[in-house]
């Protein structure tokens, strides 16, 4: 009998699973721990390919020591770009982003009007800082605002993966593209849902056999 | 001997052509008035097909009054929307567009703060007149910032047509797709180098000869 072939499915990961506090918990306390304890998840589970875009693995690398990495994750994580000057998106898609981002732009200076008005009333520099953070919440939040952001969500496409992610504007361009998404702090209940499946833990067995022949 | 077949090639006009007084004045002194001196060119030239964006003609529709439009004027200027739901766009374009906006919004910010600062050093209503004039220049000049902008890089893009316009946003966003484009200041010149051509002095001399025939 044939055995049954194992089907592949792909992940593209953010990192937050490894960086943010909240999320990486499931996994480590610290980043270093986090990628070790989702390595030793991962290598259970053959039937799941893992992927980073290279520009999300860089930023990956502001917060990890990258000589405690180790080579197993870059062979289990696979670092990847998406294939930026073949792939293409929808006409619409445009639309919506500068229709969102005129809105925007109005919200700012309507945000910057209220700061000099307000100078007098308080101090200079707490009205500053009040308004950078209401400019940034109003001109940032919940939009795509950087080429990882971008890498994310197409190499996501791409790929026909699952996305893992916290951040709300690649959710919501996940939502517009039809791209499969799952919040960090469900991955690793995800994770191990794949490990007591029989079609994995056989061919985990076959792997394992195949090797202490080999011995 | 059969007769050779006209080549057609297609242009997408931008509303400037009749409403930004520098450009009409090459075809007449008020929009109305424009609009009857493009068609009395326009309509010597059967090998070109003249079409503008819907939501640019309603724009149009802001500086005209609808009763004087001739409706020759809607026969010769063919409305149309870009397919937005069929067209896509290369997936680079993405990166250039957000990238640009990450600058513009932090240019944005810089030019508040700055304002912010600034109060007490002249009248408050003076500051925020500048900052405003500052804001929208840093945030929107050069950039495609409404959706009829993006219809009508589309519509060129769709039909492979020539694109007449003044905005710099539609131009640079034209040179990025290689869609070719031409200032509405030279738009008189190209028309009028069509009239004198053989293969289309033939054309209207068949139409006239048929419908003299006809009649």
């Amino acid at each position: 009998m044939k055995p049954a072939k194992l089907k592949i499915d792909r992940v593209v990961l953010d990192t937050s699973l490894f960086v943010n506090p909240e999320v990486r918990n499931h996994f480590g306390k610290s980043p270093t721990d986090a990628i070790n304890g989702f390595l030793s998840i991962a290598e259970q589970i053959p039937s799941l390919e893992f992927y980073m875009p290279s520009s999300i693995f860089a930023e990956l690398l502001n917060f990890v020591d990258e000589s405690k990495i180790p080579g197993q994750f870059l062979a289990i994580m696979r670092q990847k770009s998406p294939s930026r000057h073949e792939l293409v998106c929808p006409a619409f898609l445009l639309y919506e982003l500068i229709e969102d981002i005129r809105d925007r732009i109005n919200k700012g200076l309507r945000i910057a009007e209220k700061a000099v008005r307000n100078v007098g009333k308080s101090e200079e520099r707490e009205i500053i800082q009040n308004m950078r953070r209401n400019y940034r919440d109003a001109l940032r939040e919940g939009i795509i605002d950087s080429k990882e952001d971008v890498d994310l969500i197409l190499l996501a496409k791409e790929l026909d993966a699952l996305l893992v992610t916290v951040d709300h504007g690649a959710i919501t361009w996940a939502e517009k593209l039809g791209i499969r998404w799952l919040l960090p702090t469900k991955f690793r209940d995800y994770l191990m849902s794949f490990i007591d499946k029989p079609a994995d833990s056989e061919v985990l067995q076959k792997k394992r056999k195949s090797k202490s022949i080999k011995k």
